[in-house]
């Protein structure tokens, strides 16, 4: 049987959403709880990723994981094989949860006794990334089969995370995806991003990608 | 050079959405202009299919195409040489078109003359699920590499369409995909929806597209 709980997420009565956000990251930080927002299209391999991300981080980090979705709780089973305290979080409709709705999401979970918790967003390239969920910091995986044009069409989604995964490099001869060109293109939005090639099929660069978060979680407990 | 005109669109002030739509509909079916709703996550191929569909339909049915987009015009560009109409609409942000939206679009691109108009909504499986635009007709493509689960996690877009199509099929052989088990959890939800295996890079099962479009233009005039 797979233990989660499903939490179904309230509209938020906040009008000013980066305040709240702001208001969250301080309180994470005073109880040293890393969040990490992960964001990406459907299909892209979020739960695929963390999947493998959990494996590789679960003997450091004690780890919790919020599942947002519109009504499915396909991938909070997927996450709760992985042994991860998970919630899952029902949206009703909405394409985005703000700084409200993560904290009603970190208050169903529970945070005692979690060094990080990830947010696994909505699968939705625009809404997202026009919230601050109050995280740490924000992470973007963009997959191969969806191309290397999407920089151009989603910046705002490219500007504003951290750390950019490729997944699905294990099918690159499969597409007609330029690395290099889709880096350029990241980086001239977005200078200080950190851009990781990964393949949750085969685990290529997902030790890199838990290096960088063994890191960053060093980083916020110290900073 | 591309010849397409930028149209920056309004947020609509009807609250009443499904009369706008239905309004729309009506006018449309007076003009004997069909419009098909296309949508999709980002980087499932709606260009890429659009272009295809474009050469195999332009002798017999005179085309326009809205390509819908936050901001970018990489789309029109790509559609514009197909010789087609194209006209690129800019949503400001907006997640998707509502039936206001879609009819700023109409005038922008001017639809005398022309047998069917193709709306290339924002890639998105969320929002534009919600909303009605008026079209004739709702298409969906869904690509192998997305994953067959994604009618479980976005029911709401799979019960709504009247044909979808699954791209990208050469590419089958390297992802885990059970086409079978994909279908029936479509037919689920939509018992009635016409599903369509396609790839737009070799071309395959584009013709069966054209002869569904061509049938249901005639219909509309007809009917």
């Amino acid at each position: 049987m797979d233990k989660f709980r499903v939490l179904e997420i309230k509209q938020s009565v906040f009008e000013n959403n980066d305040h709240q956000a702001n208001l969250l990251r301080e309180e994470l930080k005073a109880k040293k709880t890393f969040l990490l927002n992960l964001m990406s299209s459907p299909g892209s391999g979020k739960t695929s990723v963390l999947t493998k991300l959990i494996n590789e981080l679960k003997d450091d980090l004690r780890i919790g994981v919020m599942e947002a979705d519109i009504d499915s709780d396909v991938d909070a089973h997927t996450i709760s094989q992985t042994g991860a305290k998970v919630i899952q979080l029902h949206t009703g409709g909405m394409c985005h949860l703000d700084a409200d709705m993560t904290r009603q999401g970190l208050e169903g979970l529970g945070t005692e006794n979690l060094d990080m918790v990830i947010l696994e967003n909505v699968g939705n390239l625009v809404c997202p990334a026009e919230f601050d969920t109050g995280a740490s910091k924000n992470a973007m995986i963009l997959s191969v089969p969806e191309g290397d044009d999407k920089p151009l069409k989603y910046p705002l989604m490219f500007s504003i995370v951290d750390v950019l995964l490729i997944n699905k490099i294990d099918v690159l001869p499969y597409f007609e995806f330029d690395l290099d060109t889709c880096c350029e293109r990241v980086r001239k939005l977005n200078p200080k991003v950190k851009i990781i090639p990964v393949s949750a099929r085969t685990g290529e660069g997902i030790d890199e990608f838990a290096d960088w978060l063994r890191n960053e979680v060093k980083k916020w407990n110290e900073g």
